[in-house]
């Protein structure tokens, strides 16, 4: 778990600074489009961090979960996460 | 467009503090679920500035555009845009 | 826009298909996995819908009402569509 | 399982019959605003099917890959499903 956690915290430190690129960009001025394909990148960017928690949450809670016969709640919380996740 | 550019900034500032919570959460291994949750609110707040971008491109740019006569740029710059930012 | 209509015609009979071979998978029994591939296509295909309609809207109904100077209505009309179709 | 085909069934044909309702409206040249939220409708009802087929799957075919010590593939070929279906 611990090389996941470096990757996920490098590629949030990259959104951090992105976000603070956007912030840039507003105050220069820029051209709204390109502002917003920089706001469409971070948001694609916060997607696959969040596919990559859902794959390790899956992995190793939800199949804990699974293996002590309690898979049930796991699986209805997973659910209720993607549900929110996928709007 | 001061007054948007103001409310831009301060939505912008508090993504930012929200990647830094989220990197917080991650070091203190809280759990996956309450975690993914505030990456799911990061991006829906990153939508929302999307659409207010959206609106005020529109609303400017792609207005004046199409008063000049060379609206038909303008509007398939946005459609493409619109369709990555769907993604 | 006749040829508009054409396509956007052609594109929905094809996802019509789409969904009753879905039905078919199911009632088959096929992997889950595939039927989820098949659903997704179709989320796709009605999405390019979506985005296709969204652009001939704003190049003929919007572009009409900036040029009569009532474009505001127009846009915050399209701008609440837009925040529904991208959940 | 046969319970829960036969709610993907009725739901589906619920969407095809939507699909149908989409054709139609286009027919008459209703009012596109009007028409892209019954596309916006169509795909949200689409992901809700997509959700409840992800759920039984996880619950059926991945509890038992985990069960039988090779959850990995399950999980792999599952989280390649969902960053196709969040596009």
């Amino acid at each position: 778990m611990q090389g996941d956690k470096k990757e996920l915290m490098s590629r949030l430190k990259r959104i951090e600074g992105q976000i603070r690129g956007i912030q840039k960009m507003i105050e220069e001025d820029r051209y709204c489009i390109d502002v917003l394909y920089q706001v469409s990148a971070s948001r694609a960017a916060l997607k696959k961090i969040g596919l990559l928690m859902i794959r390790n949450h899956t992995r190793v809670c939800v199949s804990n979960a699974i293996k002590q016969e309690h898979g049930e709640e796991a699986i209805a919380e997973l659910m209720q996460l993607l549900d929110k996740f996928m709007d």
